[in-house]
């Protein structure tokens, strides 16, 4: 294979009880890009649509990822890679782990599928370290694995896929503010009380166990989050307002994705979706915030291969 | 009917991570007790046996559930206790738990099924007031359910029946000292890191997930607990002994059985759960520590009949 184009998907981590510690992908968007075998050993990045990323290699979450792929697999050619942004930096959807992740994918690929996919979210993290100080594996790993993940333990690194029932909509709202995951990091607590955090993972094991059995009542009782969202929701234009419109319009459950500030919904079939988008839409255009919509199933399969050239070019 | 003999199971609560929130029933290890109808309109209690537990209805655990039961169901018959104790309290094995849920279940059958499961599992918390203070529900739920469960949250309550894999067999070690609840909930702090309570939550989705799954693998990596053990295990003697060897010998994971003092290991079959055992006693006959063992698979159903008798005696 000597090029190939990718889909590399946004992702929602946190789930509400799974702070720091789940994450799904999204099958309707995400961004795409081009990854091109050259001769000249090294990783140049000819094309960035949609966002005001950086072109040296070095500083863009894409570049060094490949960079450390083809290093680490002693490979004689270098890459070029173009990429399409489809949605912003600083929405809570992943979008550094989407470049990252959609970059140790394509990698792969053009490498003879070397490494599995946890090698290829450790290859990501490093993406994630540029993008934003820390190497988290929730957004990462669900963008490589699709579906829902856990993001068991760190040292070492354990993901594990959680399945995710077929019905289950995404609804997600992204207001056009911008919050800094570090601000987002700095309101969350270093200590929490006990009772807070067995009621936490209570909430988790409910979570899991659900998705496990598509027991969309349970998944509905168990997305409540009592640590991260009660001390980021005044970070995001009525929260409140929003997430009380989609439940009301019969979503399972609905939280901050990522630190925010995008809103995400979950629900069972495409017509709830539908209306919680509806509910939220009235929200933010009643309050004239601008906002972005998007209404998408659960990826099943993360980052994948929108098409590929095998011939020399 | 006017007689029923029931089995009521020991429990293990907690479950290393699933701390104050999982629990499961033992199948080989549980009291006996005969519940008969009389006209008397009041809860005696005839006859106990293995263990030093009041007589007065009001102020023991079976006789309190089975007052309060008898007193929602505005029933017309009084009832007759007779407690057989194979375990004893303090063990850490849900002593008081059997007798509540024994209670709830025996006089449930003998009210012809009305209350379900949940029902029970609230008037049994009852006896756990009577007992340590506090209406917990792990070992309560545990007994009543059977196999593997998840309390997701106590107002209202919510209990998850989570499928416990026919090959796990559990090896259980109680040294014959006294370890208090109270004691044991003393040294857990009002406080964790947010990190130790990812760590565990982590865990507990991972546990859960093996759990459904039936990957051992998976099972055996997040039964790790950050929070409780850490705190506890020096009121158990030698205890990362017990755990290092029931461990060496390919136990799954081992841990506190409630608040101790009983360990608990899992293992995958009963030749690996005999090995453990093996080199668990051996670990307490060295060190001059009276003990018990016990080796048993997971109870399916929890408490259940025996023998009963449907004709007035």
């Amino acid at each position: 294979m000597n090029q190939v184009k990718i889909f590399a998907p946004a992702t929602v981590a946190n789930v509400s009880c799974g702070y720091d510690a789940m994450g799904f992908a999204l099958q309707a968007l995400g961004d795409e890009m081009v990854f091109t075998k050259t001769d000249s050993n090294v990783v140049t990045i000819s094309k960035i649509e949609g966002a005001e990323l950086p072109f040296e290699a070095d500083k863009n979450v894409a570049g060094v990822v490949a960079k450390l792929m083809l290093e680490d697999s002693k490979s004689d050619f270098g890459v070029d890679i173009q990429i399409f942004k489809k949605f912003i930096p600083g929405s809570g959807l992943g979008s550094s782990a989407a470049s990252a992740s959609g970059s140790a994918f394509a990698i792969n690929q053009l490498l003879g599928n070397k490494y599995s996919n946890l090698e290829l979210t450790k290859f990501a993290m490093h993406g994630e370290v540029v993008a934003c100080g820390s190497a988290i594996a929730d957004n990462v790993a669900a963008a490589i694995y699709g579906g829902f993940i856990l993001v068991r333990n760190y040292q070492p690194l354990d993901i594990v896929e959680i399945p995710s029932p077929s019905e289950l909509v995404a609804t997600i709202i992204h207001p056009q503010i911008e919050v800094k995951t570090e601000d987002a990091r700095k309101v969350i607590k270093p200590e929490i009380p006990i009772k807070t955090a067995i009621a936490q993972w209570a909430n988790v094991g409910g979570l899991i166990s659900g998705l496990h059995t598509s027991d969309f009542d349970l998944i509905s009782r168990s997305l409540v989050d009592y640590v991260a969202e009660p001390a980021r929701k005044h970070l995001i234009p009525h929260f409140d307002a929003v997430k009380n419109a989609a439940i009301e319009q019969g979503a399972l459950g609905a939280g901050i994705s990522g630190s925010g500030p995008s809103i995400f919904a979950l629900s069972k079939g495409v017509e709830t979706a539908n209306n919680v988008a509806e509910a939220m839409n009235k929200i933010y255009k009643d309050k004239n915030i601008d906002y972005k919509i998007y209404i998408s199933r659960i990826s099943t399969h993360g980052a994948k291969i929108i098409n590929s050239v095998n011939a020399s070019l």
